[in-house]
């Protein structure tokens, strides 16, 4: 039998795949699951982009240019100028297949075999998937939830560099933490990046959903950065259009983004009807996203205020994102996970959550939180919380805790 | 400045990389270019495919399956039992952006650095460039014009393996060539693949487009090769819906289809919309297969009868696909595709062909051939050709060949 490659060997699996078939099960026997679980949330995607793909009058559905068409790279720079990033051009974006594309290119583009890329922990969990793809490593840095995984010293970063790094990913606002960066720490990063002579990969896929009056600050900002700095961005959470797989890839250096093109070649074209549907998108921008900011700061309210009244859980309250991590109070939040779904019940619903050793490069560090995302409507998070305190309470007696 | 990885800088341009800005340039200058130059045909998407994209009633554009989603899943199986491989199911399918999503999970999945693969050339250009993402070589296997693109013997296969070697990859029918495999051809390499345990990538994307009565033969009747081989499939060119996005890699080794989840779960989903319009148009398969592939088949006649009737050009008929490889009277066809993009003109019309180097692992083996896509209309196409003729004639002159 043929082997499978190391690379294939050494992949992560998500985070939640070994609790999928146990899921499945559960609805087989007729139970309902709330998903906490997963990014996908149940906002509607803008009317004017489902518009936009009702009323296509194409006849053939052609290759896009491998760099996203130029009606939609113009409806992103329209965008970033409103976003105050003025300098920007059609020609500093990669239209990519969601930001998980952009992502894949911005690290083949930079890293070869053994080469490390430093991240925050707790971090998005495909960040592992796409370096190991590139046979690349990570290094993690520590966040803890008891300083509400605010970011370490800088000087943290600096003490993993070596040789061999290629760049610092960070994700801000955070999934899983929810956590938003300073412009003290982004400074800092950038001080890094320059001092060693490596990139910034910032992946700001939930921009738009930041809540108090915070706002997010881009790492585009810091225009000193021009040859050290990829931006990662997507249509799939801003515009509710995950499937749509519309992301892109940014970066002010020619070289990088020369250099990431010929990625975009080899694979042809990123997806066309994606591109009309979210150049649509664009043109109602601001009302949607206000509205659904403030549909998120709702839900988060609710979700975190519920789970810091039950006993034994702490979540730190994140500033952006649609996602927290709490602490639970079992032994093990993979079996607890899979315990929800394989033998509670109250009257036949349970949840699925994901939990978040797999956010951690060591998954010990994450064994007893989960990562909980509040992509469902107020009364089903509400039903969900309900859940999670009764399955809390029925654990522990089976497991004496 | 950071420097870009070795994987970038290793990657090969498109064949016609170099050519797209003195296009566009000629466009500028109010030219009228006839694309000869890439695969995008001119054939209308299926109607049923843009009426199920134009019926859409969905609210939220959700992620799709990482697998693909079911309903999709359940279409490919209808048409492959149709091909007659009734023991396939769903499971055996991964949905793919494009064949080239499922070329690189393919590669990914068999392959670490420095590994290899055997591919015969010429052969399509990408395979260079996602053999280069994983930095595994390409070890070409030639056939050359004067035998109609034959395959070598099967002899010449076996004697490049090396305990590196992982695949062979093979394009049936294949692109640039046009070349249909025979069955003793087949049941050579698979031979082959069991003595040495490795596995036949088979791309199979041009299937349905094989002409004069000729049939394609799948390296999936080859059911020893159970855990040898993977198919790579795509909608692109069987419903002329390349702007789709939407392929897939099918493979009876659950190993092989395990570890290609890994990379598949990564990225997170394959495109949504496309998979509806996919679905759709597999429902009416059969009729808009055969009308196309009769267009395709008076197109190739057409084309290769007029390449023919040129002083000097040598064109083999090709059995499949919509391409054909022609060697021209020329002393390099990069110089000569340039020139008739910013010197020729005739009544203000050019053409564009794709160099043939850029197919051969050795770039001067396809030094005096062009590749042509017979996928214009019969009226451009024959328009072309009395600009290849004419162009050709003015070249001879002003080079003095
Ligand atoms: C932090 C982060 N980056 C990137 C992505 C990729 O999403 P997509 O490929 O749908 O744009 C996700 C999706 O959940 C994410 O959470
Ligand atoms: C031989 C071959 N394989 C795969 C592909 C990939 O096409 P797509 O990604 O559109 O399915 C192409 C496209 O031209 C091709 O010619």
């Amino acid at each position: 039998m043929p082997q499978i490659s190391k690379r294939a060997e050494n992949m992560p699996a998500s985070p939640v795949r070994k609790l999928v078939p146990f899921a499945t099960q559960a609805k087989q026997r007729g139970m309902k699951v709330y998903h906490l679980n997963i990014g996908q949330p149940d906002i509607k995607t803008p009317e004017t982009a489902m518009e936009a793909i009702r009323n296509i009058d194409l006849t053939v559905l052609e290759y896009a240019l491998s760099e996203g068409n130029i009606e939609y790279r113009n409806a992103l720079v329209t965008y970033y100028h409103s976003l105050g990033f003025t300098d920007l051009t059609p020609n500093n974006f990669i239209v990519t297949n969601g930001g998980s594309e952009a992502l894949n290119f911005a690290i083949s583009t930079l890293c070869d075999d053994g080469d490390e890329v430093i991240i925050p922990e707790p971090y998005y969990a495909n960040y592992n998937g796409f370096a190991n793809t590139f046979r690349v490593n990570v290094v993690a840095v520590p966040s803890t939830i008891d300083t509400g995984f605010a970011l370490p010293s800088i000087e943290e970063f600096e003490k993993k560099i070596t040789p061999r790094t290629k760049a610092i990913i960070i994700c801000n606002p955070g999934n899983p933490t929810g956590y938003l960066y300073s412009l003290e720490e982004l400074k800092k990063l950038a001080e890094i990046a320059l001092k060693h002579d490596i990139v910034i990969i910032s992946d700001e896929v939930y921009r738009e959903y930041v809540y108090d009056g915070h706002q997010q600050i881009s790492m585009l900002e810091f225009t000193e950065l021009k040859d050290h700095c990829i931006i990662i961005d997507s249509e799939s959470k801003r515009y509710s259009m995950c499937g749509a797989r519309i992301g892109c890839m940014i970066t002010r250096s020619q070289k990088i983004h020369d250099a990431a093109m010929l990625f975009a070649q080899a694979r042809l074209s990123p997806v066309l009807l994606g591109q009309i549907a979210a150049t649509a998108a664009h043109e109602n921008d601001q009302e949607y996203i206000r509205n659904v900011r403030e549909e998120y700061t709702h839900r988060r309210n609710v979700l975190v205020d519920l789970l810091n009244g039950i006993p034994g859980v702490i979540c730190p309250k994140p500033k952006g994102a649609f996602y927290c991590v709490a602490e639970l109070p079992v032994d093990d939040t993979e079996k607890f996970a899979q315990w929800l779904l394989e033998v509670y019940s109250n009257n036949n619903e349970t949840i699925m959550v994901a939990p978040a050793g797999g956010f951690y490069s060591d998954p010990e560090l994450g064994k007893k939180q989960v990562r909980i995302a509040y992509v469902l409507k107020e009364e089903d998070l509400r039903r969900s919380v309900e859940l999670l305190k009764d399955a809390l309470e029925k654990y522990r007696i089976s497991f004496n805790l």
